[in-house]
């Protein structure tokens, strides 16, 4: 059993990665296909069980010998069922029961989640989390999502779906999120909010930012490129991070404040900036966090890179076997 | 063991009552005493101790026999070790060992823990929580504290502090809390935040609040008041009510988004005025919290009523007799 290969699926809007992942933790083979490619649940099924059969055979086994297999899915997700509810960005996917397509096809033990829990739980055992009972992880990007563990378990609550941290309201009346409400901290920290910001910033005359976008960047504006300004000394640049910093900070503080982690990592592409975003979002996160809480959280970034969505599903079907998720 | 009474205590800033629980959950003999006449922790633990021999002695029981007994006080704790780090309008209260104190005292167990936590064990085990695996407890007054209980479990987080709900920002920059923070939950729906909102309502022509609040009231504006002439049909001070569950509904959509609890229960003196603000407040959370932790939790108001806080010491004895807290 514990020398068996775990499959690991990071289901993408644009790409869906799959990798097996050896007892220790290690990514063996992996493979990349288009999500976009791949015309709803069906194909995708297809397609990712065709991938685990050569993968599996390059390394000797037979998917049916694997310890199990796992998705990241992007979206809201009954893990229990391991029903994916709907999937942001890829049309066609509503209440696919992907746990049970994927368990016919392999015939191994097969678990669906959100992708925010699977990154939290690859982080957790495998990467910046280990050894915490209390976390939180934040997946920084277009989307911000969440994944909560408590007490040394992750937190599914209710209706299997806790730990949407980006969908807390922090500015009632703020800017509108994609969710459609106003003031989430996704609209305020998202990938949306930083272009905004960027935009000002060049509307007020970023010089290095415009020169960077405009070269590098084909004269699109994307967040890396108001990274390489701030790093490249545009203060108008460092300005955007410094704001997102402070937006972060606050919310960091409101989970500190109800669930008071010993640990809070940040991961997805955002977190790159981490250095521009850094010193505002400790320092707001230390004046709006209560003292005890505060004092007891270390906010660090994530340690598995683009690997954690793979890593991240084959400890999903570790936990699983240990009962515990 | 099963047969022995427990101690519950709860600690207020006006007044402490002192009661034994038998092991069913029925609150037996009681007592009131003064929280202001008792100058700082040691005379506290006297007057209480010798409260708890008098009601010890009513039952034939000596308090030596006690099954334990636990305190619920009004500030931060370290629930661990049995430290109330200060306590919110009591002076003379820093980082006193009361657990201890209490031990040496009456040479039965005993427990300490903030005040909010306490009243969410009572309503869990012994009143509108019953049942629940995921719950949040919101106590609403002139402080708004808050528990968790987490997949069966009382949540402390890493430093003992989780659940201060009432300081989550939902409005940056918004109105001043009590803990120096812009925005909070509590500085929105808390007893100040009614005050105002009453006080405009006066300024706006209220007339029968005016007439309850210069009858009843003495002319002095209390929530109380305004739940009243709201009840009586003054539009004004149902504006009032209606604003503030509108800002509660947000909250609470923000703890459906983070925690998914099946259960939302609310204690405290301004949960009396539900029929006021709950269908705002009802309203509100549909609409801002996610679908699926949205359809999965139910609002409810605490069914303990003045008992929750000694009854809910008495749980927070057994508890840790069963090793849960």
């Amino acid at each position: 059993m514990s020398g068996r290969w775990t499959v690991g699926v990071d289901f993408g809007g644009t790409n869906t990665k799959i990798g097996l992942v050896a007892p220790s933790g290690r990514l063996g083979p992996s493979r990349v296909i288009r999500s976009s490619a791949l015309r709803g649940p069906r194909a995708f099924v297809d397609a990712v069980s065709s991938a685990v059969d050569d993968l599996a055979r390059s390394v000797g086994a037979r998917p049916a010998r694997l310890r199990g297999l796992a998705v990241g899915a992007p979206g809201p997700v009954d893990a229990a069922r391991g029903i994916v509810h709907t999937c942001v960005n890829v049309p066609g996917w509503r209440e696919v029961p992907l746990q049970r397509l994927f368990e016919r096809r392999l015939g191994c033990r097969c678990r669906v989640d959100n992708d925010a829990n699977v990154v939290t739980l690859g982080e957790w055992r495998l990467g910046a989390g280990r050894g915490a009972r209390h976390l939180v992880c934040l997946t920084l990007g277009t989307g911000v999502g969440g994944g909560i563990i408590c007490d040394g378990r992750l937190l599914r609550g209710a209706a299997g779906s806790a730990g949407e941290i980006g969908h807390m309201v922090v500015q009632a009346g703020g800017p509108r999120c994609g969710c459609g409400r106003r003031g989430c901290l996704e609209a305020l920290v998202g990938t949306t909010a930083i272009l905004a910001l960027g935009r000002r910033a060049l509307r007020q005359g970023a010089p290095r930012l415009r020169h960077i976008m405009e070269g590098r960047g084909g004269g699109r504006l994307a967040p890396r490129w108001i990274g390489q300004a701030a790093r490249a000394g545009d203060r108008r640049a460092q300005a955007v991070w410094a704001e997102i910093g402070r937006r972060l900070g606050l919310g960091l503080a409101n989970v500190v404040n109800i669930l008071s982690p010993e640990r809070i990592i940040l991961a997805g592409g955002i977190a790159n900036n981490w250095s521009s975003f850094g010193p505002a979002m400790r320092r707001t996160l230390r004046a709006e966090a209560m003292c005890t809480p505060g004092r007891a959280v270390r906010v660090v970034r994530a340690a598995l890179g683009d690997e954690a969505g793979i890593l991240g599903a084959a400890v999903l079907v570790w936990e699983t076997g240990r009962g515990e998720t």
